[in-house]
């Protein structure tokens, strides 16, 4: 695979530079570039540059308005709501998260429901944004249905990730940012391009039979995670990020989305919480007894490590070639 | 099997009268009492009359307080902690799941986290309690070890239950609550004495090996439901129930255990939300809608709605007779 070196101010700029052509305004470009370039330094790339592309088509086909100006409505000292107007999710958070992370400092608790916004990034930057200020985050978003409940064929949940965020003043947070699917799409196609197998349970192929061949499952449906009880977590999910904001549920996002490639319409729930006020100033310590433990058992690795480790290195990316010409003539 | 019909009304004076002659008082005996009860009424046998020898261990050898009196903190309008002095859970929840509804219907969320409490039941009665009242309910708790994080061969976390609630208001409301491990020892137990294998990732044998041996398994240890996702649950499960609420973390209750064979000290964690407040009002008609869509489903069954089901019959209850043998020979 031919690379190019970008530092990531130059990553930055470059998404910035395409998000202006395509009809955002400076608030809303600098959001999307920071979301990503967070997930370039991190090596996530499938939540990098690779999502330009998806985040331009939506812009072209006016689904989502790269001009919104969220609006943050306190209703009670602990329960705030972002309206996003059909902006896409990160200025959204960006106008939310210190109003909800100033509420669970004071009341120990808050609720964050976005509403009319568009998410298509990860879920840890939410998560760890409160983490970094010492609060205890969980975020969670649904939609476009990919997942058939346990027991069934057909799907009706998203991939309905969820992300979870223990804080550790000092270091980097304990988090997760996991699909209630049992693997993401992306990667039963690759699969299915290398002729692996992937594990019963994973999906059901057109007929809605089990099967370990990743090519029928392309053309069937994705399994919740976990049989049953990943099925009830998902289901949770979908509660939470439509039934309490009053967004879409999955199903209803595809009813009302124009198809053209980017992310549907949906709500995000984030719940943040205070370790200081919940448990008291002990905290600290008595859960760092419990990480390591965790820490020293043979084959486990703290999840959000990987990340971390890679977010250390403040040098150059290499960025694939193919994919930079792609969004470079995005700038038009 | 030989059985006993035995009214509720009778089954719940049977736990009150075994209760109170080993130690509790009034209002410890009835809330054991209502507790159990609910479960037979619900045909959950597994927590019903079942656990009452488990109670009088714990009672008898002095581990748990028959008589404790829980205390209610209200830390802020949102945050409220019962510290149980060593009772059962069920009077601490009695004591602050009133408190708890209030908050969040007030405020629209609501953390209560109890400290110093041994909880031996299912954790639906908690967010049924809350779904009762129109209120989106989640608990869990932790303690003992018994399961190992994926991709260790070593016990950490406990067996850590959640359970969520969902509100319907004229209906019973969609409630799931289940162990984050991939079974209950019971059932590998009772697999292995019929002889049957269980999936592959329900647990290892005692060198370390993954089997689907459930007689292996019995002297190994068991494993999350849902290989790395899973774990990722039953670790935020400890987190939550114990580094958030500054009680024992599974294995910190082992190591203070007097192995007497009745539950352990632990904390557990309750939120509470308000889709009111949150969603707005129209959220009844809205989450309806998605219900319907998983109801009308071939294969797919409401999460609670077994239990719900068998709580119509209000007539009397089939119980083992040699387990009723045992309760009646602990009125001494």
């Amino acid at each position: 695979m031919s690379t190019v070196d970008l530092t990531l101010d130059e990553i930055s700029a470059l998404i910035i530079r395409v998000m202006l052509a395509n009809g955002c305004d400076d608030e809303n470009a600098s959001a999307l570039a920071d979301i990503m370039t967070r997930a370039e330094r991190d090596g996530s790339h499938s939540h990098g540059l690779f999502r330009v592309p998806g985040y331009v088509k939506a812009l072209r086909s006016g689904k989502v308005n790269g001009k919104a100006k969220p609006t943050v409505t306190k209703i009670t000292p602990a329960v705030i709501q972002v309206d996003g107007h059909g902006c896409f999710a990160p200025i959204a958070q960006a106008a939310g998260l210190p109003v909800l992370a100033e509420a669970a400092k004071e009341i120990g608790i808050g609720a964050l429901s976005l509403i009319g916004v568009h998410h298509f990034a990860s879920l840890w930057p939410e998560t760890e944004y409160l983490a970094d200020r010492g609060l205890v985050g969980i975020a969670c978003t649904a939609y476009m249905p990919a997942v058939a409940p346990a027991g069934s064929t057909t799907a009706l949940f998203g991939t309905n990730p969820i992300s979870f965020a223990w804080p550790r003043p000092g270091s980097t947070p304990v988090v997760y940012d996991m699909a209630t699917a049992s693997m993401a799409m992306g990667d039963i196609q690759i699969a299915a391009r290398d002729g692996r197998t992937v594990p019963a349970g994973t999906g059901l192929d057109q007929d809605g039979n089990p099967t370990t061949d990743p090519a029928k499952i392309a053309k069937g449906v994705l399994l919740p995670f976990g049989g049953y009880k990943g099925s009830a977590i998902s289901m949770m999910v979908e509660l939470l990020a439509a039934g309490l904001t009053g967004e879409q549920f999955s199903f209803e996002a595809k009813e009302n989305d124009n198809g053209d490639g980017g992310p549907a319409r949906g709500g995000e729930m984030i719940l943040a919480m205070s370790p200081d006020i919940i448990a008291g100033p002990d905290w600290p310590e008595h859960v760092e007894g419990f990480v390591a433990k965790l820490n020293e058992m043979d084959g486990v690795r703290l999840p959000g490590a990987r990340r971390h480790k890679n977010r250390l290195d403040t040098g150059a990316r290499a960025v694939n070639a193919a994919l930079l010409e792609t969004i470079e003539g995005l700038v038009t």
